[in-house]
């Protein structure tokens, strides 16, 4: 499977693909990844499904007043369950299976090949100016789309 | 509260302090601690803990063969109440709650003054050569006595 | 410029190009790209140009005996003229220019578009269980080619 | 010499010096400190520097207007001679060696007892809104009169 290979990943039938080849700076002296680092690569997955959606996050936090938004994870359950090693590629799923009036449960996968080495639960909410806010309407309709059964139908052709 | 700023931190009542200060590494564009950090903060917890136990991690993984033991990750919840800044000085309490034979779980939070900021479930595995093995005797009895009543008990005169 | 964005980077003309988008976890609250990470940038551009020239670095690790070779980063001349943003894309390009008997001379920059934001000069030692050795024949001959006048006029066509 | 091992180090002699204990996060698979995390110390031991002279870096940053100033990194040299490893301590050692008008030069080491591990020079200029700007004056006061040799020969009591 070289699903996600593509510079920024790729949304298929709902759920979003990032591939990342491990590096130096991903490890640890006990051989494998340093476990925190499947965070970093959890959030650029969560961070390329926004932007695969239009919602880049730099301009999110730029736009004016009221209308600014960015995003904060406020709770995760994660299972590590197999390490990645060095020069090894994963991919990291994302897909939102819960999209709330100010946050968003995500599920996310950490894959190589079939084998699933780490399993994570993420609620993400929205802030401005440090304070929760209401995800803006459109932000929130983007986001039930890209997980709609018709959309999954049309990604499935 | 000044607790926990001895190199290395101080158990106090059967709980680990560890102060930390947070430096420009630690935070992210969007003005505080970039949410993976908090993973690295409690990781220092966790073995500044062990250390003040006895149990130095290079130690216990460079031992002879069926008694070698090093520590991994296997799950984490963790909720993100408040965010940390530059330049402030947080405190990492750790406090095992329960320990099993293969693994521990451990209480963590990350505290400002009173103030919770994070608090994570931790469970950590016993694995030797990449495989899960039994904590060894004496690793168990150390963390079992760091927990007692009695231990708690002269801890608190 | 969109070189250096097909997964691994690629080859051109003797120089080795690797398109890396910047993620939260590169930035500091100033806003921009924190120094230390352009190092790690530089390491994955190094990581690639080598394995583009079929020298994965665990492979080499792992060879028997006397052949094992793993690379060190001896000494680094770095500047920093401009800052890299989130969410931007930029080019690591790696360029041998000295290969030694035990280490190589690598030139490399960072660059945005036309914009050379940092601009390096790596020397990178073999060593084998932690002690200097000489770079394998075929290591050294291989990035000679790669560097050779001839190999950039057919990388030209 | 247990040097620096004060929360926030400890001013010597015009010197600098804050010991720094080697976490996981700090490792790589070689097996000791990954060589950018040497990066990270250096920057925390010149922001203890500064705040030993009582120039915290947040603080300068959130000043008023003209006044605001913050220091970037704009060039490094860095030796790397030996590496540090997982549960060791290790000591920055910081050293204004020349105090321009815009920007500062740093002589740094980092230290395992005698052993010099790492050598750098760095050079770090005053920013304000990501635009290049003079020192407060007061600001390279408080520098120069750090290295003075009356204030050295005052520390050295």
């Amino acid at each position: 499977m070289r699903r996600g290979r593509d510079f920024g990943g790729e949304l298929h039938e709902g759920r979003h693909f990032l591939a990342i080849r491990i590096y130096y700076e991903d490890t640890d002296f006990s051989g494998v990844v340093y476990h925190a680092s499947y965070l970093r690569f959890l959030e650029r997955g969560r961070t390329e499904f926004l932007r695969a959606l239009g919602l880049g996050q730099r301009l999110l936090l730029a736009r004016e007043g009221a209308d600014a938004v960015g995003f904060v994870v406020r709770r995760m359950t994660i299972d590590f369950f197999k390490p990645a090693r060095m020069d090894e590629i994963i991919t990291v799923e994302t897909r939102p299976h819960e999209i709330g009036g100010a946050s968003i449960e995500l599920a996310q996968r950490v894959l190589r090949g079939d084998d699933v080495l780490v399993d994570a639960e993420v609620r993400v909410a929205a802030v401005a100016n440090g304070r929760p806010r209401r995800l803006p309407t459109e932000v929130r309709q983007i986001l039930r789309h890209s997980t709609s059964p018709v959309n999954r139908q049309v990604a499935d052709r």
